[in-house]
This record gives C-alpha cells, structure tokens and sequence, in this order.
C-alpha cells in the first residue's frame, strides 16, 4: 500500500512528497469517532435521542471529569510516541518528532471542556482530529520536516472560570497569569483556576508562555455553531478570522423591600430596572446588526416576597468590527445610566409606575478585538479543502468569519493561524442537541490533516 | 403601689378591674426593647448603623440561629409560669393558666423567624410584645378571667420555604400537613420543612391543628412595614383585614444556544422573554393600582456565552380586591403565553429581533384572599389605643388594610382576630434598616395588652 519515496530512509518525508501522495493520507472516519465518543463518557450530559451517543455533555473545565479526559489525552499522545508538556494554565502540549526538531512544531489544537449544558463537538472534535492526525502520520511512517504538535487548552469555554480562552490568552502573554490564576469559579463553589488545576494534579512547571512552548502556527478544527455552512450547503469553512466582542458585568444598586406593602413608586426594584436594561440592549443589538445577550443573572436577597434590592447581569456584547463593539459600549454605558435614573429610554417606561432612582455599574470583564487569521495559514487551509474535497471542492467551501471566540485568537497572535470550520445541525451549539455528522467530522478532521501536512512542506 | 380590688383574693381579676385599673397596667419600654435585641444576637444581619442594635437580620426559619430564639422562647414563657405546647409544624403555644383553664385563650402571637435580609421588628416585636405582656400581668398579680397565650408561628415568611404563613395554615386546616411538610427549601439546600423540624428538634408531637390548640382569639402587634402611618403622623394603625394576594411561578422555557453564532431571529432567549413578562407585570399593576413584584429568578444553565434555555421567577400580585388579583392573573395568563409566542404586547417589541417562539407555563402556588378581620376584635383594639394614647388619641389612630399578609390571616379563619400597626421608619421593611422607634415599639406593646385584657374581660 505504502509507496516507497526517493528518500534514503524508509520514511515518508513531507518535503518529498508529490500532491498525489499527500492527499493519499487520510483520516479515519471510524477510528475517529469510536475515540471521540469514548471519551465522552467522562462529563456525560442530558440526552436528546435513542442512540448511545445522542447525549450532550457537562464537562467543566477542570472538573473531575475533564481531568479523566485530560488523562486520556496525555497517555494516548505519549503511546503514540509525544513528547508531552503541561504548562502552569494546565494547558497539555503533545509534540511528534520532525526531522529538524530545533524549529517549533505545527499545532493542531483545541479544548476538551464543555459549556454546562454542552454538546460532544465544540472543542473536542478539534483535539480528537489532532489526535487522529496523529495516528495516520503513525500507521503511514510520515516524518514531517519539522516537529507537529496537538494542544489541548484549558478553560476555553470560560463556563466554570469566567474568561474564555484563558489559557491561550496567558500563552500569548495577552492575560496576566495572576489574574488567569485567582479566577473564580462561577457556580457555588470555592475554587480559583490554580486551586482547581491544582487539585486535579494538572499545573505544570512550565511558563504558560509562547516562549517556553512556541508554535510555528495553529490550526484549529471546530464545529461552526452557527447555521451559515449548512444553509449554504457548504461542507468546509475557511475562516478568515473572528468577530470582536467584549463581556461586561453589569450591576444595578436599589433597595429590598416588601412587595405586599410598597407601593410601586416607592420603590428601586434592582430587577425590574435590569429586565429594562436586557430589552434595551436586544434593541442596542438589533440597531447595529450585532448580538447582544446576557446568561448569566444574579439577584439579592431572592424572597418571594421581597423586591431585589441588588441585581448582577453578564453581557457579551458582538460585531465583526471593534468600532461597532465600542460604539454599542458606549450606548449601553449612556443608556443605562439612564434607564437607572428613572428616564423613558427608547419608550421602556410606557405603562410604568416611575419609581425610586436606583446605580448602576459596569464593569469590562474581557474584550476580545476582531481578529484576522494569516493569509499563509489561510492558503494552506484552502489547498487542503481543496485536496480532500476533490473536483466539487470549488461549491464546497466559504470563507467566513468566526461568531465564537476560539483559542486561535490568542495563537495569532504569536504566530500564523488559522480555522476550519465544518457545519453543525441547525447552527446550534451551547447546548446538548449539539451534532455534527461522522462524515462532516472526518472531512474536517482531513482538512486539518492536510493544512498542517502542507504548512509543514512549505516551511523554510 | 397595687391596688387591691375587691376580690377576695390577693390577685387582681381583669373582670372586676374598672377602666382606670385596666389603663394602668403598663408595658415597660425599657425591658422589652432590651429583650428583643437581645434575641437579636440569634442570627444578626447586615449593619447599617453604628449603635450595637443597628444591623438586620438573617433569621431563616428552622435555621441554628432561629432554634435558639426559640430556645429562649420556651424557656422564657416557662420560667413565666406558661404550660408551653408544640406541634407539628413546630408552633410553640405558650399558655398562662386564667380563672377557668377549659375555655380557650386569648392568644397575642407572631412570628421569629425574619427575611434573608430583614429587620429587627418584623415578626420579632409582636413576639416580644406578647412576652412583655405575660411579664406585666406576672409582676402586677393578675388573673385573667380565661387563659391568655403567646404563639410563636413557623415560617411566617415563606423565605425559606416558600409558602408564607404555612404554619398558622396548617393550624387553620387551609393547607395540607403534607404539602407543608414537604416543601423544599428555596436556596441550594436539600432540607424540607419537616426534616428541617427534626434537625433542631422542633417537630411537635401534638396536631398542627386549631381543635388541638384552640384560640378564643389572636391578636397580633406588627409594624406596618409601608409609609402610611408615619406619612400621617399616626401612632397606631387599627387594623381592619388584609389584601388578597397570590403567588405563582412562571416557567419559560426556549433553547440554549450560542451567543456568538446564534443571530438574534434564531434565538428563543428564555431571559429575554421573561424580561418581557417582568415589565408587562409591572404595567399589568400600574393600570389596576395594584402590585406586581419578581423577588426570585433562576436561569439555567448559567453562563456567559449560553443563551438561557429556561428561566423560571416568582410573580407576587396584590390588591386589596378579590376579583382585582384574579383579574391581574387572567391577563397575565393570556398576555404571557403571547409575550413567549412572539406577538407585541403594549409595544414591548419595538426595536426588538423577531425571535423563535418560546413555552410558557404558570402556575399558582398560593392563594390568600381578601381578609375581614373580627369586629369584636378591632373593637377591643380600638378602646386598647384610646387607653393607651389618652385624650389625644382619635388623632393619633387610623383605621387600615394590611398590605402584608400575617399569621392572623389564618388564625381569623378559626378565631376571632385583629392586628395593631405601628409606624416604621420610611416604611422599610425585608431589608435591614428596617426601624421602629423605641416609643413606638412600646406603645404598641402597651396596645397589645390592653386589647388582650379587654377580650377577656368581655368574654361571657
Ligand atoms: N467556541 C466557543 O464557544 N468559544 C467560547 C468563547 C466564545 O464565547 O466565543
Ligand atoms: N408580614 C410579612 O412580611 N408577611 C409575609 C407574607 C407576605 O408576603 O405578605
């Protein structure tokens, strides 16, 4: 089965290989899979179908089953033959030999933590494809010109600790790691991110830095979670970079006080003014043609029968560009003041009772510029589509731009990067429904194989 | 300093005291005022105010601190000479023996437990005011003509377990033993009412039932816990019935999804949604002059970049009407299935994304209708306040409907009974600067007394 090259070893050399030989490495489908699902016994969530794999996931970062995962992946790489290195974010680095093993590797990378109530392909499709890469540079005795890696990053979700792609913004010295390591955990709970990492035996020694463990690129494979490629029929996204976006905490200031005996305008209902603010971002959003959305809503004390005299709201707010995100931050800055002030903002107080004045305060938790991946990784993604979908390639692919922030924002800025995406059942991800078809997984699992493959070739 | 009547005993016989007698028996300000903050070192809240006394409470029902305020009720009233009973839903009766012990007593009663972040005085005054009065009647010699009792009820707040006035409706055979044993507590915790009873040792073996603790009648001292009083320059509010009002949970349900991918036309955001419901409620109240007020919202799954699926709050709608609340809930049950079908509500949807439809479903979880309290009673209040505030008392009374509900709600419902307000400062109450002053406190303690000691006299 194996053609024998022009080179003196017995080994394939990616240099050496002709266009033929390089798309006649592929992924396997089953092989794939079977490993996806495997893990995903650890952290297994609501289920949503007959099958045995039609369940979603829970697997917070850092939980007890994501260490089970994060096990997994380190004793696979190692039997596989990596070098495997954990970083002080728990981030895993598995690094395959090349021929020239000065040089940084190639990465393939993603995360395996889930959303709380989260599905079996955001993030884990894109390590298992590493993985799977791999195995067919294994079973095919492909030494790459350089060293090629898998990372698995810690916390991207920001579901548990509350900043997304954490750990990758550490590497690329973009976040403090103090900052990265007193996170608190979100849920009733006690944990910070280096207690939690502690805990589960996953804070490395060394740097979480770019420079302690550098990358020549970064090539992410990862479910779209939104519905374009499957509106447009297409199977592979070539993702030309990431919209911006920012996470705010908002918290309204009013006063506790008894819902049968205060009369409405007596009153500074903390959630009544923070149900105004939510309306009027949805419209903030709405004007600009960009999102706004908040998940996460606390409020003080929590009695039937006492009105809140304190309310904490997130809001991500999300446009392509950064002067829309800064413009919609500004309007909400302005607006809510005013909405707390007791003015008519937008006709939200039509019908109303005015009431008491109550404070606000917001807060920027994180922001996260609109980000363009590099054009070299950007063609190396595109040929290798091209390679794995054959003659229809053309009809098959889009380029875009990522909704969801990816750890491949923070890769790029320390070196070349860039995203594939493949669709996912009605755009939906953040949610146990999430699937992605087999075969959807392996063509993008193929693509990923081939971008890194080419990337290695026509390095220097 | 006494004077002996003629009896022939030594003991002061409240049937045979003239009117003057029966003025003078006096509460003492200084000793109440000193027993309530000292019971306040069980479970002290948030502070607000330099002076040791200036802080709330955090009392929750059946919690460590609340066992030992009742700890010290039992052995209080004991030590009082009071044959003390508990029943089933751990309502102490405290009883003090009269002329002829076969007929019921005369009970002044309320409630220990307080709102996460309550006061000092809700609840807690009409307690202490009740064991003041046993201290009055004990240094002063007197013997009622029938018993007279101190009740402690369970719960009253409904902030733990959320079903205010359960135990008094227990006793009342308005709510089933079972549904109150079995209601779960609000915040994370696993207790149920009746486990919570066992854990500190206050699940009585005697019936939760009026035949087994019968009442000849309840009286019950409470601050007014709104503004009216103190906005009229009034000193004791004659308390005439209580509006109706009612409790429901609303649970919406939509689709977590992403907020990065998910535009907002693919959306059914169970928070926004509820936003919506929340300001509709508020108008709904606004145009019938009635209340509407949200203090409990939960949201899952709980995370940033996770459009909530599901929201589920509690709604509190008031008014001093029957057929006006129910009024309120058929709106609302029409107008809320619209709100989560999409349609515009009085505007809501301006400026808003047209988004999926979303579930709702409403449920009610506790109903108290309008109550009329006895005329017999308020009568007896009524004389109590001309004693108690001398020549210049028609100016300092006002005849009231209580905006809260209380104990003697259900109590009514088997006994004779009424309530006496007095002012709170600004009208502050569930929330830690809730203030009564110390005057205030005592007068109507004094009220309490002599609205006591009059039913008895009057009785046959
Ligand atoms: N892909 C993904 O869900 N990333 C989490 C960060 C974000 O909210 O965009
Ligand atoms: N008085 C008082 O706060 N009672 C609790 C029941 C209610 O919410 O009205």
């Amino acid at each position: 089965q194996r053609t024998f090259t022009s080179s003196s070893t017995w080994r394939l050399h990616t240099q050496e290989m002709n266009e033929e030989q390089l798309s006649s490495l592929k992924v396997n489908q089953k092989r794939l899979m079977e490993d996806l699902h495997h893990t995903c016994q650890w952290g297994t969530g609501e289920r949503w179908g007959d099958a045995p794999t039609e369940t979603g996931m829970s697997r917070l970062a850092l939980s007890p089953a994501d260490k089970l995962a994060r096990d997994w992946f380190v004793q696979t790489t190692e039997s596989l033959g990596c070098k495997v290195t954990i970083d002080a974010m728990g981030n895993i680095f598995a690094i395959r030999p090349g021929l020239n093993n000065i040089e940084p590797p190639t990465y393939a990378g993603s995360h395996l933590d889930t959303q709380p109530t989260g599905g079996r392909y955001d993030g884990i499709l894109g390590v298992h494809a590493g993985v799977e890469m791999l195995k067919v540079l294994n079973e095919n005795w492909v030494e790459t010109q350089y060293p090629v890696g898998v990372v698995n990053w810690t916390n991207e979700e920001g579901a548990r600790f509350p900043l997304s792609m954490v750990s990758s913004g550490v590497w690329s010295h973009s976040i403090p790691l103090k900052t990265a390591h007193t996170l608190q955990e979100i849920h009733p709970g006690t944990s910070t991110l280096s207690t939690a990492l502690s805990h589960i035996n996953y804070l490395g020694t060394v740097p979480a830095s770019h420079t302690s463990t550098p990358m020549a690129a970064h090539f992410e494979l990862h479910i779209e979670q939104g519905p374009l490629l499957e509106m447009a029929n297409k199977k592979i996204g070539i993702v030309r970079g990431v919209q911006a976006y920012k996470w705010l905490t908002i918290k309204v200031t009013g006063r506790d006080s008894h819902t049968g005996t205060t009369d409405l305008k007596s009153r500074a209902d903390a959630l009544l003014t923070a149900s105004k603010m939510l309306l009027h971002s949805h419209k903030v959003a709405t004007a600009r043609n960009a999102l706004a959305s908040t998940g996460i809503l606390n409020l003080w004390p929590g009695s039937t029968n006492t009105v809140p005299g304190v309310v904490e709201f997130s809001l991500d707010i999300r446009a392509p560009h950064d002067d829309v995100v800064r413009g919609m931050l500004d309007t909400i800055e302005t607006d809510f003041r005013k909405i707390a002030a007791g003015e008519d903002v937008g006709g939200l107080n039509t019908g109303c009772t005015p009431s008491l004045p109550l404070d606000v305060s917001i807060t920027e938790d994180f922001d996260s510029p609109a980000t363009s991946f590099h054009p070299r990784c950007i063609a190396a993604v595109s040929e290798a589509a091209y390679s794995a979908l054959g003659p229809d390639g053309k009809n098959l692919v889009m380029e875009m731009t990522s909704g969801a922030g990816h750890d491949s924002v923070y890769a790029s800025k320390r070196c070349p990067t860039s995203m594939i995406f493949v669709p996912c059942r009605e755009g939906v991800s953040h949610n146990p429904r999430e699937f992605c078809k087999e075969e959807d997984c392996a063509l993008g699992a193929q693509v990923l194989l081939q971008s890194v493959l080419r990337f290695d070739r026509q390095r220097g």
